[in-house]
């Protein structure tokens, strides 16, 4: 493993994927922050490409890669946005990409994989079976593995989004992201120490998948045990480079419950008109469940992601 | 009736709102624009306050009115945006409000008025008893009655909104508005005349609500007879002033079928990762049922608002 980033590196990130991402609104909501008490600017990234922050990591790391080692192409495992992400950053790039998913993934997944020109290759639904078929599918083809998160170039891609939105907004308190692997948290925070050091970083976590808080206390990476959460985005364990991040650069991490998760969800969307994924509500739900005093502070709240399913809302039972 | 309004009104109202509206973000799907095959410009007026463009011109006329005129507050009758629009306006302006709703107007439209202070004055679910008792109350209570859209202040409001896109996007072939009343047309219409006179203003509306698109063919405002259509904006007749505009500045009037105003309504939601209301989604309803032929135009498109309620979508059965 490599170092992790610096501010540096994101800024490189920017110019390299400029052309590529859309640079998301910053929106903000007059109930919402009555509600909190805070005043809120939201960096929209569920507007972004694929609906998700992850393209701006996967575009750096594969638009990064020499002609060398792109010329096989480029290999990932996921069955989330990362996977949509690698596939459309290839597509840009011109060169293939190898996606492992599990035989049951959601069909919207394999769709959008897909539909931006992705070889899905299935396996079983075991973390075991994942790594094994990646393994293989790099060894067959040559293609490069793009880790979703513990990758110093999608590490600084995903800090890209920070750095917009503290160009965006001057004097922010807070700044707070969800954390699943630590990708988004961890360009975050590398950013925000850089160029706004008096910025706390706040991580926000659900309750029911808190290995980021565990490990955060033990000072050891903890796994997250196959977590019931519905903000599926968050169910992953950190990494060396994130957690190393973390462990300089996060002030706290605060956990979330469900209910709050699923209320702040549906409070934004009626509110604020957008669509987000229950992995973008867990900051807000944080910040409704009162987990930590913010009144009066001007908080940046990163939304993660869009991706939903319309079919099966979790308010409509 | 006074005459309707001209870019120096619209200007003026600008300035006037300034301070109390959401200078909405103008947002591109590169998706939709590969399915319409054109490049499309969405003005979101979807996160306009009270969730509709409807605050614009209820905040122009509210503000406008002399503190004479506005000593006894104001008063409409509306189960809709407006009727919420007012109601925020006159809270703004710190006078009274008195709404006349149909007794049996969705809970979450009278919680909107309540919530922003608005009295609400019931009527039974006629025009006939709407009317009359809007003039009840202008009687007893001397509150200055603000209509939705035949109102030379109202439609200056509503014409901001094409103001701030005509000057966030240069050189726009065609500016597209759902029509109902026409406040919102006629508006967009009046600025683009004047400040961009090569601009086409193509407005959409239901099939099932074709009133608008008939008057233009008759040459006279021809009444919506209870029209069935799930753009519960859209249902209303059109008025002396936003005809006459109407008459002089639109090129054009396309009709879109239900379907479609749902596929678009969805489709947005999918991949914009916006809520918009039924209404909002008829324009982009008549570019995916390819209504009109608009291949590689640079197209504006007023999405008019996002108020929807959440337990009852149109796709879930």
């Amino acid at each position: 493993m490599t170092q992790y980033p610096t501010l540096a590196d994101v800024q490189a990130a920017a110019a390299r994927i400029k052309p590529y991402v859309h640079r998301t609104p910053v929106l903000t909501c007059a109930s919402l922050d009555d509600l909190v008490g805070a005043a809120l600017f939201c960096k929209c990234e569920n507007f972004q490409k694929v609906g998700a922050f992850k393209f701006r990591g996967a575009c750096n790391a594969v638009l990064a890669l020499s002609d060398q080692d792109a010329r096989h192409g480029v290999a990932t495992h996921s069955s989330g946005n990362h996977a949509a992400a690698v596939a459309l950053a290839a597509r840009l790039r011109g060169v293939a990409a190898y996606i492992v998913m599990p035989d049951n993934a959601p069909a919207v997944k394999k769709a959008a994989v897909a539909g931006y020109g992705g070889s899905i290759v299935y396996c079983a639904p075991t973390l075991a079976a994942r790594e094994a078929t990646l393994t293989r599918v790099v060894h067959e083809t040559g293609a490069m593995f793009i880790h979703p998160y513990n990758d110093a170039r999608v590490i600084a891609g995903q800090g890209t989004a920070a750095l917009e939105l503290l160009t965006d907004v001057a004097d922010l308190d807070v700044i707070m992201a969800p954390v699943g692997g630590g990708g988004l948290l961890s360009g975050t925070a590398i950013v925000t120490a850089a160029l706004s050091p008096s910025t706390q970083v706040i991580a926000a976590e659900p309750e029911a998948a808190d290995d980021a808080y565990r490990s955060l206390q033990a000072g050891k990476i903890l796994p997250a045990n196959d977590p019931r959460t519905i903000a599926d985005g968050l169910r992953t364990s950190l990494g060396v480079l994130t957690f190393a991040v973390m462990q300089q650069h996060v002030q706290q991490i605060v956990t979330v419950s469900e209910e709050a998760i699923v209320s702040a969800m549906r409070y934004v969307w009626e509110r604020m008109k957008i669509i987000i994924e229950p992995s973008a509500a867990v900051p807000i739900g944080a910040l409704l469940e009162k987990k930590i005093d913010l009144t009066s502070k001007r908080i940046g709240v990163i939304l993660s992601g869009g991706n939903v399913s319309l079919d099966h809302l979790p308010w409509s039972g």
